[in-house]
């Protein structure tokens, strides 16, 4: 086993970070590490927001509610970006330029550029022995993150990055299993037996766990979750950006 | 510099490979690793369709317009799958948890969680000697795509990725400067001057690489391929299929 497949396999969320700060030199290597992920059409259509105010963390972290989002070694935001190249525009095509930007399909690749570049920093930040963790949860308010970072139009925050030296070491959390996720030539439901398989994985991991132990499945998780719809205003907020509209 | 930021640094996209196959156990290696990567609230709001079948191949490739999507060690499909947690509803919630399924915010979810893997599984494939190469071009058609993986609501093809034993040694491709991709606090948007400096890095790249030399400009691509409205039918697709609705 190389050290990359050992690093991966070795991934946990780290939600609790000691007080050391990231180096310039730690964060230019991140940066720099997500920049090389591959993108579509070579648009590189993502821009990372390094947050070092204070009293901007302070925001950002009452917005998510975590208080990693404040306590870390670093924060980024990544946004999907589409405002970089529509300045590019002259007047002749910039009609044009922007009917394109703000097609779903555009959308759809800013937001896959951003996240495997996010990907490789994550990487890059733990094997370097940092521990990272994503926060989706800056979409609880999705125009204020937008409005503390002043974006343009084509510009949209998707989630930040925590990013520090680990004060926690939580176990492994299970994955689904190999067989609910890959697929041979075609699409094949997740039978009920599956289901109940890893519901009794999770639970048991769940019961044992060092930290926080519960009595919890999959499937009760999910119903939990889906219940209630959860941020209704992305979709007209992410039109309102110029971006996926048609 | 560790074995982890020299491989994610030496990463170049690979769009000729060997006819060697990938065993079984790498294949098994790849999807693990693709699965150890951060999930949006333990969702894990992906598939990945192996595809093994020589004729779908095929078709596949006439999609994409790409001979390495016939012509590799491996080809997955990577789809954002929201249909594997709508299947765990029962009878009185599930009209609550299609209509959370179905919003822009999940929408969302399943394109970064399946990206987020996909560049697991990148990065473990490049580790492993082989090369690797995403494929967008397989929304040229991605109702025919849909419709030849058999997916069924809910799950949408984002794209493909060949993996295989390199047969080429391209060059790396420059990347945007480190200052029009990391903003400090708030965003900055590039000046002209920057632009200006990269068109020119990129001109000496394209002029002096091994092969396909040509004289060529970042500014004048993007506003070659923006120029033109792509893929008009993804949106109404995915609407189709019943995500991205709200």
């Amino acid at each position: 086993m190389n050290q990359i497949i050992e690093t991966i396999f070795n991934h946990r969320s780290i939600r609790k970070f000691t007080e050391q700060k990231l180096t310039q030199e730690q964060i230019k290597t991140i940066v720099s590490a997500a920049q090389q992920a591959s993108t579509s059409s070579y648009v590189m259509a993502y821009s990372i927001i390094g947050i070092t105010d204070e009293s901007l963390k302070g925001h950002l972290a009452n917005i998510s509610g975590q208080p990693y989002v404040k306590d870390n070694g670093h924060l980024m935001v990544f946004c999907a970006d589409l405002h970089r190249v529509s300045q590019l525009a002259t007047i002749e095509v910039k009609e044009k330029i922007t009917e394109s930007v703000e097609t779903t399909e555009q959308f759809m690749v800013s937001i896959i550029d951003s996240a495997l570049a996010a990907q490789n920093a994550s990487i890059v930040a733990e094997s370097m022995g940092l521990g990272i963790c994503y926060i989706g949860s800056l979409r609880n308010n999705i125009k204020r993150v937008n409005d503390l970072l002043e974006l343009p139009n084509h510009v949209i925050p998707l989630f930040g990055l925590a990013i520090g030296y680990p004060a926690e070491h939580p176990e492994r959390k299970p994955r689904l299993p190999f067989n609910m996720v890959y697929h041979k030539n075609k699409y094949q439901p997740v039978n009920k037996k599956q289901f109940k398989e890893f519901d009794e994985t999770l639970d048991h991991y769940y019961q044992n766990r060092s930290d926080n132990t519960r009595a919890d499945t999959w499937t009760e998780q999910m119903i939990r979750k889906y219940s209630r719809q959860e941020r209704l205003d992305v979709s007209p907020f992410v039109k309102d950006k110029k971006l996926n509209k048609r």
